[in-house]
């Protein structure tokens, strides 16, 4: 420039334009939250952000005790990334953090010892399973566990309740500023679509690879746009671990004879047309309605506009076969479903925010016709618990359970009226995470329950000639088998609550005696 | 639900929970900004969209006099959305609107008569051509016009500066959900890069397509998520305004002879390897340079790693061949870029904010190392005027000049000595648009002329064997062949303020005499 153009005195002389500045130089004015790694450059913008260490990456990030990281659960058992951050800001000597992870696994028995030692005090995640979950019911944090569905969590991310300072993102392939993906690299886990929140709105974003590839990555999840660092580390997951291997398909015949009265009550639900929606689950009943709803499908010449949620290789080749028109894809549950949406560009990641948030314009799940969900128990009022076990301990995850409920126009839940000698269907459920008033339809190996909310369906049911079997007939006979379950004992604390999707406060769950 | 298993009282005795609210109904809480129409569901989700009526849609959004609208340029001189909107604003009596385009082009007359009636009286926009060029130059607007680059608009939104109340997104494709894209439709024009930062953060967005598909629409550029209403019309664009037809390589000696000097340069550089990256844009000169930069590359055995800007055939080709590994993809210039962008997942749709904008944590231009551009007038200290003529009068755009020059290693202007009579290289021009320490390099018929403030450029083509040539050179011998140039007169009066990439202000335009 040399020329100076405008000042003070120009900028005063414009009306609006009074507390304006004028222009200095190319890099003069940068955001508050701008790192130091780019002001060092000093009017030089960064052409790289990998760092030599994860410790390096955490200094940088100006991460300090009180703060909230978070993770994502992509990798499902396979996870090495949170064990191994923890490890070193455990080192580094961190104290009262909050982990906002998207769900706990197996793969994190190591946060019990984080929380015993004060690294860790608050936890806030969709899922809690093994010594982490045991170690909440007994009541290792001082402040209860927070338990969202992954709608929620978006949610919550976005409307700033859960805000992320640090998050430390696994992604099986980065490039030098930050452009990375789920499906290439040495650890492949499909769809980021969890991670994809955090990437967009946590204040710093520090991605481990062990897969750097060279800049511009392809295909690109996470833009370098919202990536402060990337560090290369030696392995990101077990593959093993990442994925339960092929789905298989179940032969145990409770489970077909569900997935039957499933396919029936669909059929005659009124909504299985051309174009239909639907989400199904990876358990047995589940997978097993995917195949024989292709049959129908087949036999009426008509095709599901869209699949959606954590997705399995059934799916995938329903989309090969042109049965499926689109994938949403939030999640891979196994290797099928990673090969599809590597290959297939139909097979569509989306973020968890797409997925199932109540508060954006509109989410994946509010066009849902069928919802095909499981449970840990269902009560007389329909409300479904799919997070702690009749013994009253934390052993499994909310997931998007309630959001598809909410928004499905028939959301099914399917359930064996007894697991072993242990009730499923019951009087009241230990914990609610999908209330009651959302859930449609009941199927268990004795038939269809349909909630009294929906008479309409009720009698579509009937006019298709279905027998459906009432609630309290259920109840009945689940305690004629079992008897009359043995209730949970708890003390008065609360260790966790359950946040609805909408931000309310669903239920608590208290520590067991 | 039914049983209430949280209430205030609950909540109450939970440290951090006293101000929660307990769970209602499944969609009892909803955001404030949630529309009318949504809440008219009364708890059901809405399945479609779609309105019957452009008024119908203005009407929801809830316009009001003051407030901020949309749109963008990607249909360029064939855009039919603005004026079709405007004219219903105007009809339905809204006076007082800002109106932020990404740009204006020829196809926007209609403007000047909206704001001589008062329904505009705030202009925004990267670019300003034709009549509502010449009337704001002659006053038309009571506030100054807000000029800013792509990047630098992308800034602004993001960064709340600019608000925008309501976008008017035109869009060749969208399902009922407001799923959109740019490549599929009766008239397409590939991406819809400046349209997506509008989509992400207008606080209502109003979808017009003439093409509406059965849902879910593939692929998505802007998503449902994002959307609030869908509007089908007859017509969004003419086809052969969107598109300047394919691109066609120059044949003028002067440009052919300034396309050898910039590859000349470039080779000299000692950026020109392998996995370098470039942009430049559609002129005859950039065209030749694309061509003659393959023919080296080729030579050498090196590929681009990426090519980045308002794409063209020429680049679509060489993605094709290889020599280019992926395209990032803002704005498509012909429908060559359209057809490659349709097809090949290796051209990637980006965004204005992903292009260019410097508040985020790294845009594509960052890791540029050659930019073609070009210019109206370079003045001695190398600042260079895009957006005003010799005479004054605003006429064309701002862009992505700025930003690219700002990051790129080496920034090429190309420009002749004169056009027509009309000297290029001056000793001041009329506007900064580009701040001349951005500007490496300028290439003229007369050869390359090096910006001091680069000796180890200078060192590097001097190494090279190539003769420079001294600006003062060049002003001298402009002024030898075209005498002193006439010095437009101006009034006063502010009529446009130059805004920098990063907010502050770098020049402003005054009304003419």
């Amino acid at each position: 420039m040399k020329e100076v153009r405008v000042n003070e005195a120009l900028l005063a002389s414009i009306k609006g334009y009074e507390k304006r500045k004028a222009y200095v130089s190319p890099f003069a004015f940068q955001p508050e939250r701008t790192i130091e790694e780019a002001r060092e450059f000093k009017g030089q913008v960064r052409r790289t952000k990998v760092l030599s260490s994860l410790e390096e990456a955490i200094r940088k990030s100006g991460l300090k005790d009180g703060m909230t990281i978070s993770f994502h659960h992509h990798f499902r058992d396979g996870d090495k990334v949170l064990p191994m951050v923890m490890e070193v800001i455990a080192t580094m000597g961190f104290k009262d953090l909050r982990v906002a992870a998207s769900s706990f696994t197996g793969a994190h028995d190591c946060m019990v010892d984080y929380i015993e030692k004060g690294v860790v005090t608050r936890i806030e995640s969709s899922g809690l399973r093994g010594k982490l979950a045991q170690a909440i019911s007994n009541g290792v944090l001082a402040s209860p566990a927070v338990i969202r569905s992954h709608g929620g969590r978006a949610r919550a991310i976005v409307e700033g309740d859960l805000k992320i300072d640090v998050a430390f993102l696994g992604v099986p392939s980065s490039d030098c500023m930050g452009n990375a993906n789920g499906v290439v690299g040495k650890s492949v886990c499909g769809s980021l679509g969890y991670a994809m929140v955090d990437a967009q709105y946590a204040k710093k974003v520090v991605l481990i690879t062990d897969t750097l590839v060279e800049y511009p990555n392809h295909p690109i999840s996470i833009p370098q746009t919202q990536v402060d660092f990337v560090v290369e580390v030696e392995e990101i997951g077990d593959p093993n671990g990442i994925m339960s291997g092929a789905t298989r398909f179940t032969k145990n015949p409770k489970e077909l004879l569900i997935a039957k009265n499933v396919v029936k009550a669909m059929i005659a639900s009124g909504y299985f047309v051309d174009g239909f929606s639907m989400q199904t689950g990876s358990g047995g009943a589940a997978l097993a309605v995917t195949r024989f709803i292709k049959e129908e499908m087949l036999k009426r010449g008509i095709s599901c506009s869209y699949a959606l949620g954590g997705i399995t290789a059934a799916f995938a080749s329903l989309l090969e076969e042109g049965l499926v028109k689109k994938i949403f894809d939030v999640q891979d549950f196994d290797l099928g479903g990673v090969a599809s949406i590597t290959k297939n560009a139909l097979h569509q990641e989306i973020s968890a925010d797409f997925y199932a948030s109540p508060f954006n314009k509109s989410a994946a799940v509010n066009k849902l016709d069928f919802v095909v969900l499981s449970a840990l128990e269902i009560d007389r009022d329909f409300n479904v618990n799919v997070i702690s076990g009749s013994n009253g301990v934390i052993r499994a995850a909310s997931g998007g359970h309630s959001d598809a409920a909410a928004c499905a126009k028939m959301s099914i839940i399917v359930a064996p009226l007894l697991r072993g000698r242990l009730p499923i269907v019951i009087d009241r459920v230990t914990t609610v995470v999908t209330p009651g008033e959302t859930v449609d339809v009941l199927v268990t190996e004795l038939g269809v329950t349909v909630n009294p909310l929906r008479p309409d369906l009720k009698a579509n049911f009937e006019k298709a000639g279905m027998e459906l079997i009432e609630m309290d007939s259920l109840i009945e006979r689940a305690k004629f088998l079992a008897g009359e379950p043995k209730k949970a004992e708890f003390s008065d604390e609360v260790v966790a609550v359950v946040e609805y999707r909408d931000g309310s406060i669903l239920d608590v769950i208290r520590k067991i005696k």
